[in-house]
């Protein structure tokens, strides 16, 4: 263990305990509701999104105390979007196991989501008592914004999958991004974080600035380590986005890039269902991206962001204070791109 | 047409075009997410929620404008419910045409569904500045009360059908409608009725039992319509309970009254899922049903709560003015009773 690894892990316990405590206890709803709730978030993620709300309010002097709660929240309100998500795209596998429609089946799944955002919504509007009118309206103003940019991101992915559409830019996938990536890993928790210590609007606009380059830089590395690591420490399905037929920056540049009969080839495989594609037709698929190397163009692109995002944070060195806070907040851009999980 | 249905019709066509005006326009978005969450409202459903919020609070001398976008954030939620709850129990039917997920696909459907969900937020914290911040939270947390207990009730139901528990009472039944059906289609619209006009807490205590009752009554019909009514005028699958294995308060009775042999052979089907069920298991739990007279035990209990609602009404008319709000509220009391849809 590192600092880094020592804040994420004193922020997870914390969160942890906030989220048992805003979950019911009631027994007659435990099997197949509130007990289920516990499932993902008590398996080891990487817990960057509350992480990420305490260290930006604390690094710009706000307490602990004041954002806790709403950090919990977005830890339930993210889980519970995996939930969905995971059904929606078909995933086998959720930090190393099963993921919950496989557990318990869909409509036991689709229904812990629910009841987890139904949840979300009661520590929201406590924060009018801790933190006032203002600050807890523009707190439920960037849930609202988030869950409808997230559900805009879904939306765009599952159309384009269902369109088998390929004729996509870079800057279609950054649109896509921005919406199903970085709003609710990025920019909701760092802008609550900065709503909470009620920083001026300029500053917002960085913190924003920095949560898009940090969010962009993510999604790319997520997508590398998909096809780069194995089922074990990774925690997802291998190759699990190929089988998906999932937009990635990788496999859109392969498409836009690979001679003209790989191109053929791939798009023959891609309109097939997760069900109907063979082991082979993936490994195809897989070799006509390493054939391509958009492996390592998007590893680039990466490398690139997480270097805008560590530039925007150097310029905040007089309103964001020397501390562990802004220690966490330098080292996850380095975390993002290095990452093994 | 009568008073009662242009009532209706003008609550409908009203809350129709709040609808459209709180779904986004964006063309990017639409053919896999906005257009579709008109899909449901578009359908002639009874429009029972919206009309009961209004005419509650013009019962009571409120306005329309304090509760029109309200009403409509009710019929966004009921309707994104409905899209989740039709996949949830595996529903074919729904207003005379195909469910969602069956015309789009679950994972779309499901999409839809966090989407509209995500777009009640807003116009509800718009009513901080139309009703003030008192009511706006209230109306905030009837509206986080009814989606925490409608996904208990839908917990519940997925539990009692996962687990083939028949050995239940009324009281189960009840306590499960109470959850699945009172809150969200009669409690929440009345209580938030109550709750712009301002309405005092004794008075709110009946409004609540007046809808508990009402509600009872609603689910106890709409399951004997199920067993009675054919596909057309319906809108939902003859005999779609019994192809999932609902708990209806028909169903339950039958299994508690019928004799030996056919509470074990009920049992045997029961235990099948939709899919391994035939058409023929049906007719015959269907026949064991029509063999304990368990419609007409289910008929007049719905009786008997719609009188209850009846009786509780009757006492209100020193605060509930007589007109054609209040009119309407009586009505729909016959009507839930009388309806063959």
């Amino acid at each position: 263990m590192n600092e880094f690894d020592d804040y994420l892990a004193e922020c997870r316990a914390l969160v942890l305990e906030e989220i048992r405590d805003i979950i019911p206890k009631d027994p007659r709803y435990g099997p197949v509701l509130y007990e289920l709730m516990l499932d993902y978030p008590l398996r080891e993620g990487k817990g960057f999104r509350p992480a990420l709300c305490i260290a930006t309010c604390r690094a710009l002097g706000g307490h602990l105390e004041a954002t806790l709660r709403t950090a919990a929240v977005l830890e339930l309100y993210h889980n519970a979007f995996l939930i969905h998500d995971d059904f929606e795209d078909g995933s086998l596998m959720r930090r190393g196991d099963n993921t919950l429609h496989r557990k318990y089946g869909a409509p036991i799944a689709i229904n812990v989501g629910d009841a987890m955002l139904a949840l979300s919504l009661s520590p929201l509007l406590d924060n009018m008592e801790l933190l006032g009118l203002g600050k807890a309206l523009r707190i439920l103003r960037v849930v609202a914004d988030m869950a409808r940019e997230s559900a805009e991101g879904q939306a765009l992915e599952l159309f384009w999958i269902r369109e088998g559409r390929w004729d996509l830019s870079d800057e279609d996938y950054f649109h896509l991004v921005h919406k199903k990536t970085c709003w609710y890993t990025f920019l909701a928790p760092i802008l609550i974080g900065g709503i909470i210590k009620g920083v001026a609007d300029d500053k917002m606009k960085t913190l924003e600035a920095f949560a898009v380059e940090l969010g962009v830089a993510f999604q790319i590395v997520d997508d590398v380590l998909n096809l780069e690591v194995g089922d074990g420490a990774y925690g997802k399905e291998h190759l699990g986005d190929l089988w998906e037929g999932k937009h990635t920056l990788i496999l859109m540049h392969a498409m836009r890039t690979a001679n003209p009969s790989d191109t053929t080839r791939a798009q023959e495989i891609l309109q097939k269902s997760r069900a109907d594609k063979t082991d082979e037709e993936v490994r195809e698929l897989h070799a006509i991206v390493e054939r391509t190397q958009s492996v390592d163009y998007a590893r680039n692109v990466a490398y690139s962001r997480a270097s805008n995002a560590r530039e925007i944070l150097s310029n905040t060195t007089d309103w964001l204070q020397p501390s562990v806070h802004r220690a966490f907040l330098e080292q996850i851009v380095d975390r993002v791109v290095q990452r093994n999980r």
